[in-house]
């Protein structure tokens, strides 16, 4: 923790920074914490934390940890000397941004966009370790889940047996609420999973997640349960292998933008490309959905990959009154390839 | 929910107002949408999702729904020529700030801290019947985990018994993690439950909640698991007190921070009021927390209470080292006084 905290210190533009969302403060100091504030400056770091934390963040955290108070930040900049302040303009609201104006008045404000986003997008090896435990969990919870596929069982039974199974094998929540999708509500790409019973030779898709030591798995798979409907079958089919010819792609300095092309390029040779309605995948680690974005147009396809890089590769196809497919699996970049995590 | 737009409409300070938030949106147009743009005047509203909803959407809003793309907010302001255009600063992140800008250049951006605040802060009667069964299904759930204690079972346990017991009687998900805490765990405000086995002579604190039909319940009790430790016990009744004395301060026309005084002079005159270390509840509803807060300081404790307000009460006093004592009701100002809904 106390080298993120460095890594982090190094990249500050101006004389100092600060980070208050949760999942960066999760990041940099291995505590969940609803509520505090790091600020930093080139070789100076402090966590404000409020009276709930203090005990247990003065015992834990790996830099110096002081009372939150509403003269705390004021402080610190002033001792600091600090004329440029480096913000996340992401995840600050506007009514934060406007507090923060006040409360550093002869301090030059920097927005900055997800300040934390190259360092949390390559994971280091305790990192990768905690998602191939999470993406493994959620692979035999998915499996588990198929297992138990009959006539007449709901898509939400289904979603509970799988968190069922996560929880009582080491799961402390789910990446997101399990889609479970049987028939023609497979083709909305964000159902959720609802009263329907599963009849004879309808489709089922499964996009379920585990979070592991606060690392999140993601993974979709497809199920004819009975006669495959022959259209939804080839589509299947396309999907696949529009997936491994994206991940086919993927080693360390590729442009994402390559990996989606690849896929997409299946697609279109098949001519089905407008049937495929979302982005390829996205970064995944401590958030579910976090730097980077496979989606096009305001994704992020110019950034080259390097070992570590995490990410879920998802194509999908759907057809509104027939059905959808979508085949996912979580890769991580190695050194010379690829791995992907959400394999048996 | 026409009604509920309708409402908003009345309140628009400028020409026109936009709501992004999810939870609004839910509030607003009945529908689970993870991105959405409400963008409304006084006599129009419309609804922008991406391809994912449009479909759904267009049968199921309150209201038009038209394709979300880059230029729908411009075009919707050009059309019906407006120069004033309230925004969400609460819940708006600085990024959607700047971009707002840009798309609406000839406009002046008004900010408005959660704009919904004062509609989703009185309850309507099918509102107030959705968290009445959260209430009641949270506490039949804390009733069931509170009845499993056992010497050497883990809070770990004992949370995911609540988890279970509710989901399979209705509940879709939790307000938030449970919190189970054995012995001096409790002194934790923000504990949430881990490994620790249950000893004979442990007190138990349990603050938990299920989710029912979106909307929301929360509720703590303390147990004594064996010999209850004397001075927490104390702790329990002067708690206990506080909070009866806060109730019984409820009705139409009085103003929060009597409510918020009630308990605290309980603790003042026992001495033990540097042992509240946090606020004495929250609004409650499609989120666990939400409008009117019982902070001290910067909550809003001016707020005079109206039927249909619905809050926690949940005064505690937390010894480190030794253990905390919570006690929460969810309760709703009536027309002449107050229900509690947490009750049996």
């Amino acid at each position: 923790m106390k080298e993120r905290i460095a890594q982090f210190q190094k990249r500050i533009r101006g004389d100092a920074a600060i980070i208050e969302n949760p999942t960066d403060l999760l990041y940099l100091t291995g505590m969940h914490l609803s509520r505090g504030v790091l600020a930093a400056t080139k070789n100076e770091a402090v966590l404000y934390v409020d009276g709930r934390y203090f005990a247990k963040a003065s015992k834990e955290a790996p830099c110096d940890v002081k009372l939150l108070d509403t003269e705390a930040l004021a402080r610190f900049l002033r001792e600091a000397k600090v004329e440029k302040l480096e913000y996340d303009s992401a995840q600050t609201s506007c009514d934060r941004l406007f507090a923060l104006q006040k409360e550093s008045e002869q301090v030059e404000l920097i927005p900055k966009s997800r300040i934390l986003k190259l360092e949390r997008g390559v994971k280091d090896l305790e990192e990768i370790s905690a998602l191939k435990r999470a993406a493994a969990l959620t692979w035999r919870g998915c499996q588990h889940a198929a297992s138990l596929l009959k006539e007449g069982i709901t898509e939400e039974e289904i979603a509970f047996e799988f968190e069922y199974y996560v929880r009582k094998h080491g799961a402390s929540g789910l990446s997101f609420e399990p889609i479970v999708a049987f028939g023609e509500n497979s083709a909305y790409p964000h159902y959720r999973a609802g009263k329907a019973k599963l009849q004879n030779d309808q489709i089922v898709l499964i996009d379920v997640g585990a979070i592991v030591d606060s690392y999140r798995g993601d993974l979709t798979r497809v199920h004819f349960f009975g006669k495959p409907h022959p259209e939804l079958q080839k589509m299947l089919e396309i999907t696949q292998a529009a997936q491994r010819a994206a991940i086919e792609t993927i080693r360390p300095g590729v442009k994402l933008e390559e990996v989606d092309r690849a896929a997409r390029d299946v697609f279109r040779n098949e001519g089905v490309e407008s049937l495929f309605v979302h982005g390829l995948g996205h970064g995944i680690g401590l958030e579910t959905h976090e730097f980077p974005s496979l989606k096009t147009g305001n994704g992020d396809g110019e950034l080259s990959l390097e070992p570590g890089t995490v990410f879920t590769v998802e194509p999908g196809l759907y057809r509104p009154g027939l059905g959808g497919v979508r085949w996912e699996d979580m890769v991580c970049v190695t050194d010379k390839g690829v791995e992907i995590l959400t394999h048996d």
